[in-house]
């Protein structure tokens, strides 16, 4: 039989990482997050070279944090913007960041999504997506990005989400290189 | 700041709901449960009128089961699927299920897979994947399944992954129906 929970454990440093208090106005701050994120997790060891935030649109307010936690976890969903927006949705309360009430949210990403987090990151109701590397470079160190076509994004933006990136690419690409140079695990490859 | 921890908190009925002593033999088996337990979570009302299963494949042996919780644990990405698959990482104590010593695994769903939970299947190392009602069976209701296309399943059959269904197509298609007319929420529809 399985157990009737699930828990997820983020490595402690992840909460305290982020400065909480100022705001981030754009993308490059807020994808420059994103990647700071990466390079922390695979500094540490604690997880894939991928980092990820939630932002209000329109103040910059940080919501809430993500780094890819797969193999320390167990667990090939828990990609950084998947681990980010259930934070987020965890902190607002909501099943979705476009619920009554609550401004408009977007999500930066330190690497364009896969084709998994494109449907995490449309269900969440985020308005806007940024990212830092490109699916490319992803592939460059061996990771598959799955199913994600041009129509997908076309799909994406006709449900009203902005996509941007990438944004401070070469500091993204560099992290993945880091991992990859280090030896860090490419799952499902 | 945000938290360390993310817990999911399933039904307590979930885990005790399935025979854990059979075996599930075939697609009929296999989807069937994935439809019963997505009936069983609309009559509870424990949350969305989706199910799923993972199994090892030449066996037929349970290994772990899921259903929708988005809208009770506050969670978008909690589709049935990801649960199943989580659990079922979980319970084999690897992040991939086509981890070295482990059989091939699939997965059965009460419902053609959305494009998060494609990727999330992929990513999952699963050999297999049968559904039960067809993409049009949940958008009658109004559940949107993301960008998937034709090249999606092109995808992801090139990456060895089997894809069979629809299966028990009309008793799938009954719980969705079920499900709207208990006014159910639609969430991001």
């Amino acid at each position: 039989m399985q157990p009737d929970r699930i828990r997820i454990d983020c490595p402690p440093w992840l909460a305290r990482f982020p400065d909480w208090d100022r705001t981030y106005p754009d993308d490059d701050a807020r994808v420059g997050l994103a990647i700071a994120l990466a390079r922390e997790n695979v500094v540490r060891g604690t997880g894939g070279p991928f980092g990820a935030a939630v932002f209000e649109s329109a103040t910059g307010r940080l919501v809430a944090v993500g780094v890819n936690l797969v193999v320390p976890c167990k667990n090939s969903m828990l990609h950084a913007e998947v681990v980010a927006l259930a934070m987020a949705e965890h902190r607002t309360g909501s099943f979705t960041l476009a619920g009554p009430g609550l401004p408009p949210h977007e999500l930066a990403t330190s690497c364009e999504p896969c084709a998994m987090c494109l449907g995490a990151a449309l269900w969440s109701g985020v308005a806007r997506i940024a990212f830092g590397a490109a699916r490319e470079d992803a592939r460059a160190i061996g990771f598959d990005e799955g199913p994600v076509f041009p129509a997908s994004y076309d799909y994406v933006r006709a449900r009203g989400i902005e996509i941007g990136g990438p944004v401070r690419r070469a500091e993204a690409r560099a992290v993945l290189e880091l991992y990859a140079r280090h030896g860090g695990i490419i799952y499902n490859p």
